[in-house]
């Protein structure tokens, strides 16, 4: 570049007290509005971290090998930042952030690090779950507006661990995908499959992250569950999962993602539902109606949140995109 | 583990305003009360970026694939985090928390990912870069204590880039290492060597941190500079460098690391030094002198302004190797 060009304002001399002001000015040339605040806030905070902790060379080194090392663990089936973020409750709170649920609806959860897209599609009735080991469970589910209405062709993503609390995707050698599948609710908005009793299981815990763990004196493990996510046009995406009352880790989840309302109580097929569904009388069972937000309902509450958090922190600031910048006209 | 062993306090229906709170709470077990205290400002910083900036699920992915991609590309000679950690400055704020100098001596600046262990050991008078196209520059330097007395068997570190701007660990083949050398200080505090004249160039700005830049509308240029790094038992480490003054740069360093106190003028070796030296009449010439803080004075200052700033803050701290931690008696 033409150093000619170098219209940033002087730079020089930086201390302790007038660093974060002077990166604030470097980066406001950003012309995209939303990133300048981004960044504005995240130089604030690392720059207050710093100060606040008195930040030792060494620690300032050991943190940068840490995030490297779990930069470096990562594939294209393992996503240790999102573990990262799970495990300090920071992927919980962004969910709870852009997807506010009105009081009737099913609340969300965290994604974790273990969706896939190769799941197959599986029709009503289908089994999601192969494991020989594992005990077999009918779950049955609807889908419904907040106004109790069926949605029919919603896109349902369901995964759960094999018996021994591994994901299809953590073992080196697999046939394929199993224990999730893709399915779509019907013109009741129902969806219903065969799967098996969710267990317990620790998070991947033999890298950096598992590490920190063990430093900070927590378990890795997460209580048992079955994630579910969904998806329509015109509604507000769900990522969320059922719980399994009772666990020895209900409360305290590696992951901060257990909610009242979504621990469930294992039932019983009864005779009845065996001949219905085609499964042994006596068998495990899991019900739950769900209830999506519309795509309108959840933005209209979004916004509003996010102006009132705003307005809390004394901040003039306006909407773009949807989300705060500084409103500076 | 054995779930009756989970002795932390219940952590359920987690929302935008509990959920810091109940994170300390889970890692408060921590027996280290630096790394306690290290995750509880962590975790508060993160979360309220988060919620000031009501950060949205696309945006939280962006970042962790960002960082993903960061720790993705280094390798034994790159070293992408303290990269992005030099263009948000918060490498020069560590370096200035944690090396403080009184009014006397040496300032530091950011060490950068270009130093290696693998320089060779020179001695007095010894070139360090073999770039034919780069323009000789004789280099007279002596290092001392803050009251002047000349400190002998310093170990000096000095690196710089090739007259193309790269240094020699950017090229892929190479012979050996160039344009880097550990010197000694002599019984006089002298150290001296021919260098080339050092020359702007472009931080690597073909990775992540580079698109970042690109997207701030930053240059990923450092203006003209050569590093020197200071090892000997009983004196703080000082990492610093040396810069050009006037260079086009100057005011607009990518990674903050330009002080007034370490610019310098290039001078022109006369006929004496020419002689003395065995270098060409007329050529560049840089001469400085340095001044290392001892271990103690930096100490006691580092735990000075520490404490200043604890109490600055309103905080019951003290310190714990030298470092401060909440003071919880």
């Amino acid at each position: 570049m033409d150093p000619a060009q170098v219209d940033i304002p002087p730079l020089k001399d930086l201390t302790i007290d007038n660093i974060t002001e002077n990166v604030h000015m470097i980066n406001s040339r950003c012309p995209d509005p939303r990133l300048k605040y981004l960044l504005e806030r995240l130089v604030s905070h690392v720059h207050d971290f710093a100060r606040e902790t008195r930040l030792s060379t060494n620690e300032w080194m050991a943190a940068i090998q840490f995030l490297t090392s779990v930069g470096q663990i990562c594939t294209d089936v393992r996503q240790e930042f999102i573990l990262l973020s799970d495990v300090i409750g920071l992927s919980l709170l962004v969910d709870s952030i852009d997807h506010p649920k009105p009081a009737a609806s099913t609340e969300g959860t965290v994604l974790g690090p273990f969706h896939t897209h190769e799941a197959e599609h599986e029709s009503n009735g289908g089994t999601i779950s192969h494991d020989p080991a594992g005990e077999p469970c009918l779950v049955l589910c609807t889908v419904k507006d907040t106004a109790g209405k069926p949605i029919e062709g919603v896109k349902i993503d369901i995964w759960e661990t094999d018996s021994k609390g591994f994901y299809d995707v953590q073992y080196a050698e697999r046939p394929g995908p199993d224990g999730r599948a893709v399915m779509e609710s019907d013109v009741q908005g129902a969806f219903w499959f065969k799967a098996i009793v969710p267990v317990p299981y620790p998070i991947p815990h033999d890298g950096p992250v598992g590490k920190l763990l063990k430093l900070l004196k927590r378990h890795p493990y997460r209580p048992s569950h079955m994630h579910f996510m969904f998806e329509k046009k015109g509604y507000d995406h769900l990522i969320t999962a059922l719980y399994l009352r009772g666990d020895p880790y209900e409360t305290s989840d590696a992951v901060f993602g257990v909610k009242e309302s979504l621990l469930i109580d294992l039932g019983t097929v009864d005779a009845k539902q065996a001949e219905e569904y085609g499964v042994m009388e006596g068998s495990k069972l899991i019900t739950y109606d769900f209830v999506l937000v519309s795509d309108e309902e959840s933005r209209k509450l979004r916004e509003k949140e996010a102006m009132a958090a705003m307005e809390k922190l004394g901040r003039r600031m306006k909407l773009y995109n949807g989300l705060p910048v500084p409103d500076v006209d």
